[in-house]
């Protein structure tokens, strides 16, 4: 049975709607509002936020199925020949008000080119303000668990493959504590086409019950002033991180894609202190120290 | 009688204190503080933060002579062929609190390589949260009578280059009014190096008057909470130039600078509402309508 592009966007679709749901459950406030938008060159998305709730401040889901011709930019770009592309996916980013509850990111895609050539990508990876070690070890227990049933090294393959994507540079930090990161997945000796969309559908499955979770543990904790400058510190690198790093940012920013779409995944508001150093044996110290590869979460 | 870099380099420093001292005079509560540091590769600077103020939020005036080998990278980029390199400069950033009060950019350098080759750059440009004309026809008057003196020609094609370099492509938008900005002036048979020099001495002592003046007319104008939305999504903005577009950013960034003093052009706080539009003949709008290349502002 050949599984087509359109059962793909079709099913991403569905996942976006189901994922909104979810969060407007979690929250108990507000809800999403959608903006369709139409993409020049051919196809359009649906963009969805969600903000000023009791829970989420800030938050987006957005789905988009585009196509059209690739410039030579493009194709030299990404290594391809061919001129016409379809692309789909789900791309999430939730900035919560509670400094407790974490950051979460999601991005499940599929690419497909006139020729044939097709790869799936996405990951989902975790930004709390603060690390709390009994959080990190069920969301990364919950990304082993989908990546397991692909097989036995997804998940250390792809934990690896975020700690080294979601990495400032420039400050020698992790974003946060990571996830799983894939990209250019096909098929292989070892994985059909098949095989591959059932992994990447237990990944966009796994998220709602995974952060509601994380969610439902931390959105009553007490808070102060002081947590949140921190939290808004910690926006201020993840700003960093979207507008110098990443990828799906940049691509967007210079291909002339809708900016709200593509910024939305920035927090309502972020900090800069000059020099900021947190105390000794603080909470904000130990984050810090845990902002780094290669830990073992699990 | 020969410049040399040890004299370059000394002028900019006196040039920051001064700045600092006109800028305390004009806050009345808050003073400079300093932090000294060491470049690994060679030289260094002095960084100078003004935060929480009567007027200022967070300014940074740093000062900076650094030396030592290019990378086989820089010498690339720089399309140079020389491995050592001396570079000194003053850079300013003033995050004012009024919504009023505009934001204020400058930079004076000067390039040198052990060959013998050197360069001047700098510029001044200013970013009002809400772009008043009198007030944008004082600053680009007294940038004006900066250059006059300085060669015919060098307000008009370096008022074009600011417009050029200032630009924000992904919104289409100028980060704000401009100013001037220009970069490898060398002696030719216009000008001697003594007369480019003559130049930046006088862009960079045209700050201090230039904006004290902006800051007295603005910064007693009340204000209200939607005028501060409005300042922190400008400066939502001003993040996004600097860290996708500005030159000395991304390459303080690749080259391993120092952060804290590249970064401190970032302000306290910075804002991103999901598709905001202003209402219409609102200041916001006008303001909006405004941010646009080839303004005849004097």
């Amino acid at each position: 049975m050949s599984l087509t592009k359109e059962q793909i966007s079709s099913w991403f679709r569905e996942l976006q709607l189901h994922i909104c749901n979810e969060l407007e459950a979690e929250d108990g406030l507000a809800k999403f509002e959608e903006d369709t938008w139409n993409r020049p060159g051919g196809g359009g998305g649906h963009t969805r936020v969600i903000q000023h709730g009791n829970v989420f401040e800030k938050g987006g889901v957005n789905f988009s199925a585009v196509h059209g011709n690739l410039t030579e930019n493009i194709t030299k770009a990404l290594g391809v020949n061919s001129s016409e592309f379809y692309a789909t996916g789900v791309s999430i980013v939730i900035h919560p008000i509670n400094p407790f509850v974490p950051i979460i990111h999601m991005n499940v895609r599929y690419f497909e080119l006139s020729d044939g050539t097709y790869w799936f990508g996405g990951g989902i990876d975790l930004t709390p303000h603060y690390v709390q070690k009994e959080d990190a070890k069920h969301f990364h227990s919950c990304l082993k668990q989908a990546c397991d049933g692909f097989n036995d090294h997804a998940y250390p393959d792809y934990k690896k493959w975020a700690d080294d994507y979601f990495f400032i540079k420039h400050r020698k930090e992790t974003r946060g504590i990571g996830g799983v990161f894939f990209d250019r997945l096909k098929e292989s000796d070892e994985q059909s086409k098949f095989e591959i969309w059932n992994f990447v559908q237990r990944v966009g499955e796994t998220f709602a019950p995974t952060y509601r979770k994380l969610v439902a543990d931390n959105k009553q904790k007490a808070y102060e002033a002081g947590n949140l400058q921190w939290r808004n510190l910690r926006r201020g690198r993840y700003v960093e991180f979207n507008l110098v790093y990443d990828k799906g940012t940049k691509f967007g920013l210079e291909t002339d894609g809708r900016i709200e779409s593509i910024l939305m995944s920035l927090p309502e508001n972020a900090s800069w202190y000059y020099n900021f150093q947190p105390e000794s044996n603080s909470l904000e110290a130990e984050t810090l120290s845990l902002l780094k590869k290669g830990v073992d979460w699990v």
